[in-house]
């Protein structure tokens, strides 16, 4: 396969002509990465064996006239697949392809994902389903798979403008360059998570090495991408994921492991608590660094697999709460001692979600009071909140000792120098004890304030 | 009782001091009325007979110097009244205080609703408990009712920060004031309305006679004043109400006849989806206009009443919206053919919380994608939601055609310069018709948008 090797300086560079955190709307664009992003973009990685990136140049959107925003990520053999696809009523047309494609070959025989920016191919009826069709069916024809009598076996993802259809053509004819461009260095895979990127200000690319005791002397890999960066919150979001990894894993194992571990990553995130019709998650396995397949939950090695995908997804999921749109901060949120588990996430949930927690935050404000409120007024969490329990504490990133703010139920005589110190850092988590009881459930979820820039942002989206 | 009359001018002067939008965060101050919004403050009223109000300057927050911040609203005799509460777990004191007065009392022998802005009384303890029910008691010490052994006769609210306690000596010296202040005309109620506003631009008043057909020679009055203008959203908000009328009503019908009108009035307005520790809304009845009792959902003479009381608490609620924070639009959703009532308010309430629909209105953008999506994402409506049957519309404030933006699922070709026109008007109605099924349940609710001056507000609200 014929490689082109852009460099990683070349795409550096492409970010770097602006020194505002200007963004792009639904499509990648010649924008800067702010100086406070650029520690979270790697310039070096290792990628999943037998896993290969490309992007391509469509104009997808017609003012797009030089960035890439055509993303193609293929394994070398038939892979395994597995995805897990937003919950909006008014999915989109690539989401109910994706999903028909991976049902009929129940996860296996996977080529590829084939992914574009700048129109989200959504509410566009039966002709945008024929044109998520028609992106999966041409990139299956880069390939020569033999036709096993299972249909398409190529995954499709659009991200971007809702209710337009995608100018198919443009696409169609740009997916054997991307497939000609396939390669496996880093700059091939940073170009490609650049691709799939909207009003992010920065590509989200992951990558990291890992062993399984059911293998022990062998070193596996996993690789992903995601872009947010508005519309963000569970389930699930203007978000796309790609995660590789070369390690044997078998469906339903594969499909188990991935629902979990985006329950605890993707699915503890919100930017603005709107969610989408075009959110999915896929993640793909070759097996080409060998090893003993883990097949079923039951196998040997799925404790660990999980273990290691979910870290890895969660920090993939941090990445998008990084560069949420107009983001200052990046808030934990992490509440304990709920009765149990759904009554944590969903205090959780609530209390990033509120938009007067949010500005406080922006405003570095101690406002301990507006989250009391988001916690009490949170739906089916009753039997979590007792007013006389409840302590609330700002963790300082920096490993200084936590400022309570009220304990028990009581508001505690706040410094507020020191809360202004706090809150001056970019990181921040807020601890709620709910109660000291026995076995208590805990959640930990992730969000960002709300900034004038995000009104910025979402109110000119369209233009 | 003697009575000072302070002028309507008076009252205008001290609003029309700046030119700017300013917001007196949790104390009433010197801001201008907006001139787009003074059509709203009423120069002239009809009062029910037997109330009266007036207010005092207090200084809850020491910041305030000048600007009265205790209200005070007196039935000159014995009178029924109900209230509906805020469902926040974290419930203020005054919160507990008046639910436990009213219950103790069934509702009967009330004499006065005593309020503060300034400060919440909230989360703050055992000691907040007593301040709140000191006000109570000093207020029914200013009258001369017969101990009959229900206990105390004053309803107390309060609004403002949380977790501070109240300075109660000195709003316990200022409550004689206010009483000896007490007044029938429109100043009083007008100055009164305007105290116990915090962040809102323009004191909230409505005032309106009518007839029930069980005293059809009889003239009834209705009056009442509410304050917004942040952390709205059902259930119920920093909103404080007060209604009185000089019909006559007796409990249970008077609270049933509340709970009622709250559902379609208050409880269908959001600003940004918060609801708060403190919000109430109280029904006075004094029967001073006399005629027969309304004493039961079955006493004649009750639905017109319950009718006319939903108009005129959706009015009031209506100017919280005008009021909301930030906010350039009035926008009424209007959902049509849900399977049932539930599925449609919860469409309408979550289309009404999504940041991205409301920046987008806020940025004069027709995104209808935006608002498909959060209602594609509503909990607990799966029942209504059918992509291929969901048509979304304008209709303009103006009375001109509708324009249709989807219709059965399928986009329309929208002529973008009409749909900027309607979204250059302040009013618009979106109208989502789910489907045409017979019978369908319909579901009308009034938000805003969420602009730059949201963020600014409450980024600060504290400082």
């Amino acid at each position: 396969m014929a490689l082109k090797r852009p460099s990683a300086k070349r795409i550096f560079a492409s970010f770097t002509n602006m020194a505002s955190q200007a963004r792009h709307y639904s499509a990648p664009g010649e924008s800067s990465i702010p100086p406070a992003k650029q520690k979270y973009v790697p310039t070096s990685g290792n990628y999943p064996k037998g896993f290969l990136a490309a992007s391509a140049h469509v104009g997808v959107k017609a003012s797009n006239t030089r960035f890439d925003d055509l993303a193609l990520i293929a394994s070398e053999t038939p892979c395994n697949a597995a995805a897990v696809f937003t919950k909006n009523k008014f999915q989109a047309a690539p989401v109910t392809v994706s999903r028909d494609i991976l049902q009929k070959r129940s996860g296996s025989g996977v080529r590829a994902v084939v992914v574009n920016s700048g129109c989200a191919n959504a509410v566009t009826g039966k002709g945008g389903l024929a044109d998520a069709e028609q992106m999966a069916k041409e990139t299956d024809r880069c390939f020569d798979s033999e036709d096993d009598g299972l249909g398409i076996r190529s995954i499709v993802m659009s991200t971007g403008v809702i209710g337009q259809r995608l100018p198919i053509k443009k696409i169609i004819h740009k997916i054997p360059s991307a497939y000609s461009d396939l390669g496996s260095s880093h700059a091939h895979w940073l170009r490609t998570a650049r691709a799939i990127c909207t009003t992010d200000t920065f590509p989200k690319l992951l990558s990291r090495q890992f062993t399984l005791p059911s293998s022990p002397s062998t070193t596996y890999t996993i690789a992903g991408m995601t872009k947010g960066a508005g519309m963000i919150h569970p389930n699930m979001a203007t978000l796309l994921g790609i995660i590789c990894t070369d390690a044997p894993i078998g469906n339903p194992a594969l499909q188990s492991m991935l629902s979990n571990a985006i329950d605890k990553s993707f699915n503890s995130i919100s930017i603005d608590g709107d969610t989408s019709t075009n959110d999915t998650v896929a993640l793909l396995a070759n097996g080409a660094a060998g090893g003993t397949e883990i097949k079923t939950t039951d196998s040997p090695g799925f404790d660990k697999m999980q273990e290691t995908l979910t870290d890895f997804a969660t920090d993939l999921a941090k990445l998008v709460v990084r560069d949420g749109e107009g983001a200052t901060k990046f808030v934990t949120l992490r509440i304990q001692g709920a009765a149990n588990e759904p009554s944590a996430k969903r205090i959780a949930s609530t209390i990033a979600r509120s938009p007067l927690v949010k500005t406080a935050l922006y405003g570095k404000d101690a406002n301990w009071g507006r989250i009391l409120c988001a916690t009490g007024y949170t739906e089916g969490a009753d039997d979590s909140i007792e007013p006389e329990e409840i302590s609330v504490s700002f963790v300082p990133s920096d490993g200084s000792a936590e400022l309570k703010l009220l304990v028990k139920g009581e508001p505690q005589n706040v410094d507020e120098k020191r809360a202004g110190e706090i809150l001056e850092m970019e990181d921040l988590e807020i601890l709620i004890k709910l109660n000291d009881r026995e076995g208590g459930f805990e959640s930990v979820f992730w969000t960002c304030d709300f900034s004038h820039e995000y009104v910025t942002i979402n109110a000119d989206y369209r233009t």
